[in-house]
C-alpha cells in the first residue's frame, strides 16, 4: 500500500484525496482547520468542497499535523495556493521530505520570490530534481467529484518515477500519462491562470465569442515564446497538459482565474471583487511573478502586460483591452 | 466603388453583405428565393438571418438573377452551403467567372468529388488560383451582427490581392489579415465541421470540459497531420485561422454542427436530428469527404474515423467514444 501524503484542504486537494483512496493509496491528509477534519472523520465528507463526495476512513487519515502527515507518507502532494505554500510548510524542518518524492499540484508561484514551486522545495527543502512531479490538467476538480473522464499529465525529469504516480492515479474516469517537461508544465499552468484572468475580463468587458478565440490563439503564441526564453526545449504546445489546461480554464464556469477577471472586467475593483468571492484568483499572483521575471527576459508579451497594468497599475480594463484587440492578428 | 458578388442568403452571407456594404462596396447580393429579394427591398433585412440588421439599398442589391449579379461585380464571394454549390452555380457559363477574384467563405468540399471549393472552382470555372482567396475567422455572424470584435483571415497565393481585399472587410469592429497558406485554412475550415460535431457528440453523451478540451488538443494533432500529408508547408497551428476558428465552433453555442452533434450523442438518429434542425450541418458531409480522402492518404484520423462511423456506419457513439478515449493523451 503506498502512503501519500496530501497537504490541502480545496476542491483539487479533494479530488486527489478521492482518486488515490479509491485506488487504495493511504491517503495522510492536511488541512489547517481542526473542525474541518472532525468533521471529514464524522461525515466521512469535506465541509466546504465537493462535499457530495464520500471519503473511506480505512484509506483516508485526516490531520492538522504536518509532521506526522509528511512523516507516514513516501510521496507528499503539494496542493495549497502558491502564495500560502511558505505558511503551510512553517513547521517543517528542511530536511522533513528527504527520501521522499515531491509532487506539486499547485498552478503558480511563489510571491516576491518568482521561482516554480519545485524550485522552492530544491531550494529551501533540498528536494532534488530527481524526486519532483508536477501535476498539470485538464482536469476540473469538480468533474472528478462527477467521475467525468478526465486526463492527467504528470511532468517529471525521472520518467520512471512519474510513471509509478501515474499508476496511483489512473482509473475507470482518470487517464494519467507522464511527461518529461516538468518545468514547462509548472510555467504552462502559472500562464494559464493569466490567461483565463484575460478572457475573463473580456467576457466582462462585453467581448464575445470571437475575440476570446483569437486570445487564446494569440495567448498560445505569447506562452511559447515565454517557454522558449525560460527553458528552450522542444514541445508541442498542442499537447493536453499545455493547450489542453488553458482551454479548460479559459472556457469554463468553474474557473476562478475567469470568474475574478470577469469582475474586474465589469468595473470591481480588485478587492472588491476578492472580498466578494472570497477566494483567491491565482492568476492574480501569478501574473506579478511572470511580469517580474520578463524584466529581464523581455520577451512580448501583451496579455500578460495589460492584466498586470490592470490589476497593479489601476490602468482601465477597456483601454489595456483596446491596445490588445489592435495587437491580435 | 468596388464591386462586389455575394452568393448566397445564410447569416454568414448577411453578415459579410453588412460588413462590405457598410464600407461602400457596391453588394450585388443574390439569393434563391424571390420572396427574400421582396422582403429585403420592402424591409431593407433578411427575413430569415440576422433579421435585426437594416441595409443601405443604395449599397445593397438583393437579386435572384445569379447572371447579372455575377456579371456586375470584380469579387466573388460564394457563401453556400458546399453541399449546394454546383447547384447554385449552375445556370453559370463555364467563363461566368474570368477576370473575377473569387471568394471562397464556404467551410466545407464538394460532395462525391471530394475536392476543396477552390479545386472545383480551379477545374470547372477555369478560376487560376492567383484570383481565388477563402476566408476563415474566428467569426461567428451572429457576432458580426451585434458588432462584436471579430477577426478575419484571408487565405491566398496572392498577397496583394488578399491585402485589397482585406481592405474591403476593416472596420471599426472587424480586422482582416492575409496569410499564404490558402490550402491549409480550407482543409482547417473543413475539419474544424468535424471536430465541432465530435464536441457536440461528447457533450450529448454526457462527457465535460475536461474531456473537450483534451478532445481539441488531440484534434489539433491530427488535423496537423492531415495537413502534414495533404498540403505539407510550414504553418503554426496555434494561429487565430486555424486553433481560433476551431475553438469559436467547438465551444459555441451558435455552432450547427455542435448541436448536431450533440443530438446524434443523445440518441437522434441522423435522419431525425437534420429534420429537427431543419438546417445541414456542414460537418455532415465533410466528415465524409475527409475520410474518403484519407483512404488514400491513411493519416490517424481517429476522430474523423469515429464521427465517419457514427454518422455513416450508424455505429453507436458511445462504443466509438469509448474507443477513442483510450486512444487520447
Amino acid at each position: 500500500m503506498e502512503k501519500v501524503a496530501v497537504l490541502g484542504g480545496g476542491s483539487w486537494a479533494t479530488a486527489l484525496v478521492k482518486i488515490l483512496s479509491e485506488n487504495k493509496s493511504e491517503v495522510h491528509w492536511w488541512m489547517r482547520n481542526q473542525s474541518d477534519v472532525q468533521h471529514l472523520i464524522e461525515y466521512r465528507h469535506n465541509p466546504r468542497y465537493l462535499s457530495q463526495v464520500s471519503f473511506d476512513l480505512e484509506y483516508v487519515k485526516p490531520s492538522t499535523d504536518i509532521k506526522a502527515v509528511v512523516a507516514a507518507s513516501d510521496w507528499v502532494i503539494l496542493v495549497v495556493p502558491a502564495a500560502f505554500v511558505q505558511l503551510a510548510l512553517a513547521d517543517l524542518p528542511p530536511d522533513a521530505f528527504k527520501g521522499k518524492v515531491m509532487v506539486s499540484a499547485i498552478k503558480g508561484m511563489i510571491p516576491k520570490e518568482n521561482i516554480l514551486i519545485t524550485d522552492y522545495m530544491e531550494r529551501h527543502y533540498h528536494v532534488p530534481a530527481s524526486h519532483q512531479l508536477v501535476v498539470a490538467g485538464p482536469c476540473h476538480a469538480e468533474e472528478v467529484a462527477l467521475e467525468k473522464q478526465s486526463y492527467l499529465t504528470i511532468g517529471s525529469h525521472n520518467m520512471q518515477t512519474a510513471e509509478v504516480f501515474c499508476a496511483l492515479l489512473r482509473n475507470r474516469y482518470v487517464k494519467a500519462n507522464p511527461l518529461d517537461d516538468l518545468d514547462g508544465i509548472e510555467y504552462c499552468a502559472v500562464m494559464k491562470n493569466v490567461i483565463a484572468l484575460a478572457c475573463g475580463i473580456a467576457r466582462g468587458l462585453n467581448y464575445g465569442d470571437n475575440f476570446q478565440a483569437v486570445l487564446v490563439s494569440n495567448a498560445m503564441f505569447e506562452i511559447e515564446r515565454f517557454l522558449d526564453a525560460i527553458m528552450p526545449i522542444h514541445r508541442d504546445l498542442s499537447g493536453s497538459a499545455y493547450l489542453g489546461d488553458l482551454l479548460v480554464t479559459a472556457y469554463s464556469q468553474f474557473s476562478r482565474n475567469r470568474t475574478f477577471g470577469n469582475m474586474i472586467g465589469r468595473g470591481y475593483t480588485v478587492k472588491s471583487a476578492q472580498v466578494e468571492m472570497n477566494m483567491v484568483a491565482e492568476g492574480y499572483y501569478a501574473v506579478q511573478s511572470i511580469y517580474e521575471l520578463n524584466k529581464e527576459l523581455k520577451v512580448d508579451m501583451p496579455i500578460t502586460q495589460a492584466v498586470y497594468m490592470i490589476l497593479y497599475e489601476r490602468i482601465s480594463p477597456a483601454v489595456e483591452f483596446s491596445i490588445l484587440q489592435e495587437k491580435f492578428i
